[in-house]
């Protein structure tokens, strides 16, 4: 049976980006968000929304610039942390024991240990509300050779990615199975 | 070993949206965009981003609506086909035997047989460059019963999304293992 329900953001699945930024002081910091994606291919554009309570808001502002970084499952506890806590309070990096490596390209820490990083300038925030969705022009990414593919791309099977369930379970989830290839499995209906 | 390389949009895992509109004819069409994601919890917003060739990109600017509805993974090979060809060519619809259920909500059709959909106002019309991002209040949500929580909230293990592996493998993955509960596997961290 189909119920017409209250609006909610629940989409599934959800995206586990780590977000890394510098503060004015030089300070590496990094948060857990949920409500970003790709917006666009030329320019190459990915969109981050924080709410300006967060550290990380201020930090973009002011360096015009961040990192969205691809943990794999192996770091669960520390992804779910650096969502929890305030880099007003706690230095994640330390609290982790996670690295801030430096770009060469922009102005925002890469988390050494993850298996890859998009390394973005801002080029537009667009205020929407609860939150501030800020777009940044992916210029590099810096990558693990062990989980590229041979075309030099993160492969999802090596990267090993999590995802988040979002309101409906609260929990985090790696991925399953390969279900099939796009462009291919559709082609079949094309008869119809 | 990292290595430096081209931008790439590419994200782990990227969703599979799949976008009901209504053409100025009334003919509903559906396309599976993998450029979106939640922008805004108050109001609560969600965007898509779109190429002006596709015909969904008119159908939105026109109506001034769309749902967001998310497949479960049986339903692959319909959402890979609505992702190959253009409702300038084929009727989506009847070539897949999905049903388009009317919202009385927003001037944009349901898929039924999907376990919910996110139907949404336009409120935003984003110009990127390659794509249009649109941003939509999500107005109301659809769901079979069958895929909620105690809380009426969709389950991630009872809806069983797709994901995109995007360019690294270009192939379709299901969830895989419930890793830990979120805002609490972090707790541990906290002390150090």
């Amino acid at each position: 049976m189909k119920l017409s329900l209250p609006p909610k953001t629940l989409l599934l699945p959800s995206p586990v980006l780590i977000i890394g930024t510098y503060g004015s002081d030089g300070k590496p910091n990094m948060m857990n968000a949920a409500w970003g994606g790709i917006v666009s291919s030329k320019p190459p554009c990915i969109s981050v929304s924080l709410r300006e309570a967060t550290l990380s808001f201020h930090n973009i502002k002011q360096a015009g610039a961040f990192t969205v970084n691809i943990p794999s499952e192996k770091y669960l506890k520390e992804s779910d942390f650096v969502g929890m806590v305030s880099g007003k309070e706690y230095d994640k990096f330390k609290a982790t024991g996670l690295t801030p490596d430096r770009s060469t390209l922009v102005d925002a820490p890469i988390v050494k240990e993850f298996p890859y990083t998009l390394e973005c300038k801002l080029v537009r925030e667009i205020d929407l509300g609860s939150h501030t969705m800020f777009i940044g022009e992916i210029v590099g990414m810096i990558a693990d050779s062990e989980v590229l593919n041979p075309k030099q791309l993160p492969d999802i099977e090596k990267v090993r990615p999590m995802m988040w369930g979002s309101f409906g379970s609260m929990a985090y989830y790696n991925i399953g199975d390969k279900l099939g290839d796009a462009f291919s499995v559709g082609n079949e209906l094309k008869q119809k």
